[in-house]
C-alpha cells in the first residue's frame, strides 16, 4: 500500500485536498511521526525541505516536487535512485497572465495615467497595441508554450529560443543557437529559461546591446539567466524601454541592491506563478493514478538536465 | 466618378493613407475648395465636423463615419438621405486589449506591487487569476464578441446581456432583460453599450447594491450609460471593489468633477480604442469596392436604433 508523506508549508490544506480526491490504496503519513517516515515510498513537497529528509527516507520511489524549480535536489552528492517529477503545465497560465498583464500595462500606459489622473490632466494620446509586435520567447517548454498561444491569440509574431524540439505551432521562427539574431528586432524578450548550467549569464551586455530601444525585457525564468549589472546599466542608458523582474540572483532582494531603485524596472517578487495547492493536487492526483498502474509519471525532471 | 471629401483633424494622412490604396475611378475633393464639395457623393470623416456640412453636401450618398459613435448625426431634424456607416470590427481588438490590460492589472495588483517596490519590501502575497472567474458582458456586438473571445481564451466565464442576437458563441449565457439577474454573481462587469435612449443611466445604484464587493465595473461604452452619483457612492463605500472609466457623462471631465479622486476608479480619456487611421482605412477601402459594385455596405447605422 502507497504510503504518501507531504512536506510543504501548507501540509493540512495538501492533506486535506488529497483526501478529498478518495485516492484509491494511499495511507498518508505524518511528518510529526518520526518512526513511520522512513516507510514513505512517495513525497509530495517543496524540494528544500525535502532535501534534508533525503537520507531518511529509505523506501524512496518518487518524489513530487510542487514548485517548477527543482534545484536543491539536483546537487550531484545527492541520491537519484528515485523518480523526481516537477509541477509544470499548471504554471503556464499563471505566468502568461503575468506577461500579458505587464505587455499590456506598458502599452497602455497605465502607470503614466494614473499619474495623469492625480494632476488632473485629460491626457487623450494614442496607446501602443501587442497586434503585430513581436515577441522573443528564452524557453520553449510547457510555460513558453502558453505564453505563445496567448501571443498568437493577440496576433503578435512569435519566435522561440530553445535547445530541445520544436513542440509549440505557436512559435513562427525557433532559434536553437545565435541568440544575438534571436534578439535582434524583437519588441518584447521574456526569459523563462530553468537555472541551468548553460543559461547562467545568457543574458550578458552583447544581448542588452543588440536589442532596440523600446524593447521591454520579461523575467520570470531564473535571476541567474541575468547578468545584472549589465542591465542595470542597459536601462539607466535608456538602452531598453524597460524591465519587468520577478525573479533575481539573491531572493529576497537585498535592500541595497540597485534594482529597487533603477528607472523603468518594475520587480515582483517571484510570485509571477506562485504554487495554488488546488492546481498541484490536480496534477498529483492525475500523476498517482499512473504510478499505481506503473506507467510512466508526467513532468519526470532529468537530473543531468536539471529540468 | 465617385468623389470624396475627408472631414477629420487628419485630413492628410488619411489622404495619403487612401491615394496609396489606388482605389478605382475616386477622386478626392478638398475642403479647402468651398465650391466643388457640393458635388461630393462620399464622405469620410468624425460625426460632429460632418455634422456642420451636412447641408452644403448636395450629393451626399455615404457617409463612413471614422469613430464608433454617430450621435452627432442622429439628431430627429437632421436629414437621413444617405448611407451612414460607422467604424466597427477594428475597435474590438483594441478594447479588449484595454479591457484585458486593466483586469490583469488588478488580479495582479500591479499598483500595490509597485508601492511595495518603492519601501523596498519584499511583497510574496499571491495575486488573483483570471480561469473560472465570471465576467458579464453590456452589449455583445463587434466589440463584445471580441472580448468575449478573450475571455474564453482566459478560460472565464462570459455572460452576455443584449437585446439583439446571440451572435456570439463564447457567449456562455445570453440576457435580454431582467439587468439585476445578469449582473448577480458577476467577478467583472463591463459596459460596452452606444449611447442610446435605452441605455441612459441604465447601472444605476440598484445594479451597484446588487454587485458582490470584490467585482471591478469597466465602463468603454457611453458615460451616460452610468448613473455618475451612484457608481461615485459605491465606491467610497466600498460596496464594490473598483472602477475603470475610460468614458464621462462629459468630456472632458470638468475639474471639479469627483471622480478624478473617488478611491479605488481609475480613469483613462476616451482612449480606450482611438480609431488609428490605418485600420479605418482599410474599413473604408472595402466598403468603397461594394459601393462601386452596388453591394450593401458594411456596418451600415440604423438611424432610429442609433447603432
Amino acid at each position: 500500500m502507497p504510503k504518501l508523506l507531504i512536506i510543504t508549508q501548507k501540509n493540512d490544506e495538501y492533506e486535506s485536498l488529497i483526501r478529498a480526491a478518495n485516492l484509491p490504496d494511499l495511507e498518508i503519513l505524518s511528518i510529526q511521526d518520526d518512526k513511520r517516515t522512513s516507510e514513505c515510498d512517495i513525497v509530495l513537497g517543496e524540494p528544500a525541505r525535502i532535501r534534508e529528509h533525503l537520507p531518511a527516507l529509505k523506501n524512496l520511489r518518487w518524489v513530487q516536487s510542487i514548485w517548477a524549480g527543482v534545484e536543491p535536489l539536483l546537487a550531484p552528492n545527492l541520491r537519484r535512485d528515485y523518480t523526481l517529477t516537477n509541477a509544470r503545465g499548471v504554471f503556464g497560465e499563471l505566468m502568461t497572465e503575468y506577461i500579458f498583464g505587464y505587455l499590456l500595462a506598458h502599452e497602455r500606459r497605465i502607470f503614466k495615467l494614473r499619474q495623469a489622473q492625480v494632476e488632473k490632466y485629460w491626457d487623450g494620446q494614442n496607446n501602443g497595441t501587442l497586434r503585430g509586435k513581436t515577441i522573443g520567447l528564452l524557453g520553449v517548454g510547457s510555460i513558453g508554450a502558453e505564453v505563445a498561444r496567448t501571443a498568437k491569440h493577440f496576433k503578435m509574431n512569435v519566435r522561440g529560443y530553445t535547445h530541445s524540439s520544436e513542440t509549440s505551432s505557436d512559435v513562427d521562427m525557433y532559434y536553437h543557437d545565435n541568440l544575438l539574431e534571436f534578439v535582434d528586432g524583437l519588441d518584447y524578450l521574456v526569459n523563462i529559461l530553468p537555472n541551468t548550467p548553460s543559461t547562467r549569464k545568457l543574458l550578458d551586455a552583447s544581448v542588452f546591446q543588440k536589442l532596440r530601444k523600446h524593447v521591454l525585457f520579461i523575467n520570470v525564468g531564473r535571476g541567474s539567466a541575468v547578468d545584472e549589472d549589465a542591465l542595470e546599466k542597459a536601462l539607466r542608458e535608456e538602452k531598453i524601454a524597460g524591465a519587468i523582474l520577478d525573479v533575481f540572483s539573491e531572493e529576497p532582494l537585498p535592500k541595497e541592491h540597485p534594482f529597487w531603485t533603477t528607472p523603468n524596472l518594475l520587480m515582483t517578487f517571484h510570485t509571477a506563478a506562485l504554487s495554488l495547492p488546488v492546481y498541484i493536487v490536480d496534477l498529483f492526483v492525475e500523476n498517482y493514478h499512473r504510478y499505481l498502474k506503473g506507467d510512466a509519471l508526467n513532468y519526470q525532471v532529468d537530473f543531468e538536465r536539471g529540468y
